[in-house]
């Protein structure tokens, strides 16, 4: 297997502890430069485990706690409550969390790319691009469009004309942003699409996978809002409107002009149709498709989406009567 | 908001309901130039409203109405059942429609796009592009296949070889057309690919949407009919015909060899197994799983789909038993 | 309708039956050049016919056995069952594999594209790519990746850092390799990426539909076996362990850290949760959505995903109260 390189920047526990704010056990005078899987760390890497139940709700497994004890790590990240390591290790609230701050720190990917944009790139017209962004090969920026600050587009990521990023996004590559809504009228003989002049307005620090769609608005432009991370092949209607810190797994689909709250969490595959709102926070169920109005705070499942407490009692009744 | 410029080609509101065939009530001496939402209108540009319910199935709500009263515009498109606005305004049969025509006058983003093939795309030998057609940025023509007149080729389009494209075509970015069928046989080593080099013939005035796929066929082309309209991340397997006008909403799947009528309608997340008929003007439901054939004009629903009125009562039964 | 030339190496029908292992019947002085489809194959042209259901269950229908009696093929490759046609023919165990071989000898679409990269691709620093592959128009090959031997990259196609491709994968267009896997850990504020450095790593023989996600893995590659067959719009999760042989058709999904096994078998938008076994030879029905292990060589159907035969009962069930 081909490991990162290290990096040049090492700290000692005594440093990473101060930088993670957490209780420092045992001492080393290890130059640490990497975190790593706790299966593959070395001596001069850090690793984390976590003795509480993960986001799928699953516990660590006894091979679980036997790979940490195992581990040959030079340093452990860990949660208040795992059983302590023989390992130096630092006690921190969430050592996901901590991981991923010091993998920032030291193997952020996006500090591989150099501000600029790429030779092979094609970029229209009127369009705007900070000079701190990363525009990769391939890439098409459309006329009138901005990419803000720090932003890193991967490559062949294709921008309409104006589509507007924010700062610090991140967009994975083959994803197209502002294609033309669909929108369409018969007239009699065939289908009259609508000129979709609205753009698309994208907030500040948006992660949007590889091969997603987000469609520019007919007069309006679809909206984005800060902080939101979108997984792979989503796709997202014209005239939406998704709020802040929104999380859409891999394959979501959102029809048009939907209004979708701050906060609110669609799982793989999900979906909701058009002109409806999603309340903040809601939780839409993976496959869940979403064809009414979910409240906020509400998790919803199914195909028509219902509360998941009446969708759970419908599966159970399925179980139940199917075995009679 | 960035709003799109204005259109040089004014129009006064009699010529406006010359060109629809509408009624004009009140007048107006001025000069026209944009369609635009009915909130953000201003005195010189069109905006439309419909009284009746849209093509979900919703009527217009209470703040609907008061937004159409309150709209700034300075000339409303309405249905012949509105009640009267105090605005100038033009009685049409379909507003939404009218306003798509005037909106494709002034506000055509094709328009934007002098015919021409971009320096960055990629012509492979012996295709053929028409001299009225547009090709984006970073799109591939393969070898021997044809773009017709007036084509909008948006950028990194993909056309395999012997992919065929009817005049007046839109195809969104990073779609695929004419990749290799998913056709393989075990031959109880390995999956032997059957080469795939029937290509893919498209018809006239066929709108596609971005990053969707649609597969080379076998012997003979994968075909499309002339009208259809593909939404985003649409699949299309090998050997599938798919008829006239037909609709597919977003991320529907259409497996090899599926024959699909005139005028059917697919809905979001829908799709259909291999080898099977539905008929023309069929409705798929969005979600739904067509696994056997579907009758013309019939309208299914569910996994596995089922005449939409049996998915209802299946529905409504699961619901009442999950309650005691 | 353009046909694909007739390739320059002829072979007689004895040379095929040689090729074939297949008993031939009559004889014919015929250099065919060529396998066609059954109802356009012409008298130098090589068709097949199986008297046996398809892949999917299907007899061959009465009009089937008609187009094969009426065929103008100059040699039909048949099975043992089948009613003898007049045609000189050769009995074969698997006509359709049969047709594959000799497809594969005088179509393969593979042999049109010389090794060599494409001038409008970007091969980044560090990248090592095979003399033998062939990487298409507008493709980037990202640092420190490698392709392997007769890989083919159709257009478009962006492997990002630290990708690596055994020898003789395929790899159709816009499709996306090594994205940033899915994974942040809220601080409270705003959703933390963590990096991801581990990359992708693809066994020999592996075929890649279009517009596909791999992406990279957090510490340790996500890996695909050998032999593997995606079909287009498949997602993969990052960190996920894909066994050889496997079958996924289109737009089926795999969440993170999926472990497959060997010759699994995901039909049509199916997908699997993150961080669960699907066992070697199981078999995952059209949209069923996998929550829980599955058992090696199960069959399973669903959302959520239940063994096959509980599915039939749970359908068979709502069918029957619904009528009530």
């Amino acid at each position: 297997m081909t490991s990162a390189p290290a990096s040049a920047k090492t700290l000692t526990a005594t440093e990473i502890a101060s930088m993670l704010g957490g209780e420092l056990v045992g001492d080393s005078d290890v130059q640490f430069s990497q975190v790593q899987g706790i299966k593959n760390a070395q001596a001069n890497e850090v690793a984390f485990f976590m003795s509480t139940p993960n986001e799928m709700g699953q516990h660590p497994s006894d091979q679980d706690f036997q790979a940490m004890r195992d581990s040959t790590a030079g340093l452990l990240l860990v949660d208040a409550n795992c059983p302590a390591p023989t390992h130096c290790h630092i006690k921190v609230d969430n050592p996901s969390l901590a991981a991923t701050i010091m993998a920032q720190f030291w193997q952020c990917r996006r500090a591989q790319y150099a501000a600029g944009i790429h030779p092979s790139a094609v970029i229209e017209d009127g369009a705007q691009v900070a000079a701190s962004a990363y525009i990769g090969p391939q890439c098409v920026i459309g006329k009138n469009s901005t990419v803000g600050e720090n932003c890193v587009l991967y490559a062949s990521v294709v921008l309409y004309d104006n589509v507007h990023l924010g700062d610090a996004c991140v967009i994975q590559a083959n994803t197209t942003i502002g294609a033309d809504g669909f929108g369409y009228n018969w007239d009699g003989k065939q289908h009259q699409h609508m000129p979709q002049i609205g753009g698309v307005r994208i907030g500040r620090g948006v992660e949007i996978g590889a091969n997603c769609c987000i469609d520019a608005g007919t007069f309006e432009p679809t909206e984005i809002g800060d902080g939101c991370i979108f997984d792979n092949q989503v796709q997202i209607g014209h005239n939406s409107k998704i709020g802040r810190f929104v999380i859409m797994c891999g394959q979501v689909g959102i029809s048009g002009s939907a209004c979708i709250g701050d906060g609110a969490m669609f799982a793989g595959k999900s979906g909701a149709a058009g002109h409806l709102h999603v309340g903040a926070g809601a939780k839409i169920a993976a496959r869940a498709a979403v064809m009414s109005e979910v409240k906020p705070g509400q998790t919803v499942a199914g195909q028509p989406a219902v509360d998941i407490k009446l969708h759970q009692r419908m599966m159970a009744m399925m179980r139940r009567n199917a075995r009679r």
